[in-house]
């Protein structure tokens, strides 16, 4: 089977950036195919795209090599890195971009890929994704060993978990995506429809706040300002233009509006504080 | 030969829903191979994407499959949709996204994809995409037959056809679509250049108005308030920020600036009507 | 091997032009892979495209063909060009578009595509991308020869070369390209590193000016009003923000600011003029 890459990283389409890294990987293994995950991060946005890799990465066949590459840190001290969890192995500057996932995951392997002959010969000092990190996704996929790309590291770095507070009739959370359509969606997941017109929340990015299940229909979501009560199964369940909560796609509590865009009408941005009152509700490990 | 998956969606290329769809297809069908159409229609702009298939589907080799999904529905009672017609396969929503392609072929085969093994065995209310279509296509593009999928319908949704009236010297049309360059695509097609400097008008979306053979040089374009005089064969034959009518590469009546936009000289919009009077003219059904 | 085809276009993603270039190549020969180096180029901007193909073919691998559609004379006389230099191929029309490429190649062979068997059956004349150049491209990769495509030409059309001067203690250049990040990166290259703190400065469009070696720490960069002391060897060596003069990852003198844009800091475009004033430097041929 061809080995696959999955590119994820901030250089935007309209400057070669990420066909020159494609070229280099065509170059160091003919056979390899490409998917571009996103190039669409914001730029130097660590975090933004730590989140685009924990709702995606998932969805891709095992053994599909991840390219991340958001390095506002490029050229100074801050270490590559190679990881290998859950079937998968990810390619990255060490700042945290990986750590979403890497969280998911009790058993992984970190190696700081230090060989110089899996690089370019010539390495500028500021586009290591063309000269690093790109040659050690393509040696990956031209079955180089992990262990041969340098040596094992046990700290790599970790972003602060997002905004989760789970107390009571209240949760808290934070608005940490905008996406194409204009959907908020927040911090506050895993959630799941549970019988009865529950939904079980399993915090995701924390194990603190405690699991709870409560009843979709009387929660009030207060976000920018604005109310609402109930949160729907499926847009189609609002008017057209009406501002809803749902369950998104990768199971995160999130504001739309049907047909149109939440994101303008509440004026929100990634980092806002989003708070759900409960009416009924219990505590549930799951 | 390797399948080929052809995608067109308004999922934009921000937030990863693309690569997701694709990591699911390669997941099933390891040896498919993606062609992206586009993914930046107009969120929900199901007429858009209709014309934007209808004009690019028959570059594509037989085999091709479309998976077409821009979902305003998503969730709620609309079908799923996959359709064989013209020696390719498509995957959509059945909300007439198809039916411009659809109504070019007399023969063609409809189903309804109700067969709960070909798609993801989790299925969110809000991401048909990755859940039931990507994994429709991929099912397809691993020759599972068409009528293993589910049965067989007759009724699938059509869209009305965009605006094309020829009566007397008039032709009475409407914008389809800004393109890229701003150039301003309408629905008076399929044009020809016939011999004499004449341009033949086939009617394509509707079989009630007549065909007609038209002189070029004397028909005059009125849209936006602007009127027009003659039709070019090119861009090349306008002086520099010139506004000229055209046939454009899919036969349809276009209004552009050379080396300029013309969507921003005139400021009309999809919808906007356009009219073409006649100096000579014939009949002319082909 | 599967033959690669990188695309270089000004078609952006919006409208399926560049899906419909790799249906039809497809269909011509199915085995090839593609590579998108940019659909983003500025329409009808010939010289920035000429400068990004510049920047970027040198990382694919020998053999790989590249379209490149820039055409903002399209239906006109002009001729379309097939041209093998440098171990690679390039297909595009003879405007210029390759010419800072094949500047950096003695020999060369220029084809005039004049063989219609490999264009498609009908050609329009407003999309010359699907109708000729995808097509030869796509006849390349199955390994028609490139002679049997047309005859040899001599004289393919030249774009000037940017402004680059050195005399003295001046070197004068300009903006060539603002990138995806804001960086503005300017005609002055090729620049390495020297010893003892110096830069090595090539210059690559042009024979005329003389090389020269200058002390980096004391080069004063003059650009949009400002002045920068000093040339550094990384983002990472400025403050947040801070506004600097850096080797880009292509050779040429660059302005950034560090997590930040400096194209909307110092409001420049393409074509401004940039100056650098030396302290310390020598003649110095490489």
């Amino acid at each position: 089977m061809q080995p696959v890459i999955a590119l994820l990283t901030d250089f935007g389409l309209a400057d070669g950036y990420v066909g020159v890294m494609k070229g280099v990987m065509l170059g160091i293994h003919s056979q390899t195919r490409f998917i571009d995950v996103t190039h669409a991060i914001e730029p130097q946005n660590v975090r933004q795209a730590a989140f685009t890799l924990l709702t995606t990465y998932r969805y891709f066949p095992h053994g599909t090599i991840f390219l991340v590459v958001v390095d506002p840190g490029v050229g100074s001290e801050r270490r590559p890195l190679v990881a290998s969890a859950g079937g998968y192995l990810f390619v990255a500057p060490d700042n945290g971009v990986l750590s979403y996932v890497l969280d998911e995951w009790d058993e992984a392997t970190f190696i700081e890929p230090t060989e110089e002959r899996f690089h370019l010969p010539e390495v500028s000092s500021t586009f290591h994704g063309r000269d690093i990190f790109a040659p050690l996704a393509a040696n990956l996929a031209a079955n180089v060993p992990l262990h041969a790309l340098g040596f094992v590291i046990t700290d790599p770095v970790r972003l602060p978990a997002p905004l989760l507070e789970t107390s009571g009739e209240r949760i808290i959370g934070e608005v940490l995506h905008i996406d194409h359509f204009g959907n908020v969606v927040t911090s506050i997941g895993t959630c799941r429809w549970a019988e009865g017109g529950g939904i079980a929340l399993t915090p995701r990015f924390n194990r603190q706040p405690r699991a709870v299940t409560f009843d979709a229909a009387t929660a009030e979501v207060q976000v920018a300002g604005q109310s609402l009560v109930g949160v729907r199964r499926t847009y189609a369940e609002a008017e057209s233009g009406e501002l809803v909560a749902i369950i998104g796609s990768s199971g995160f509590l999130e504001i739309a509006v049907n047909r149109g865009s939440a994101a303008s009408r509440l004026g929100v941005n990634a980092g806002d504080r989003i708070e759900v009152r409960l009416q009924a509700w219990a505590e549930a490990p799951f």
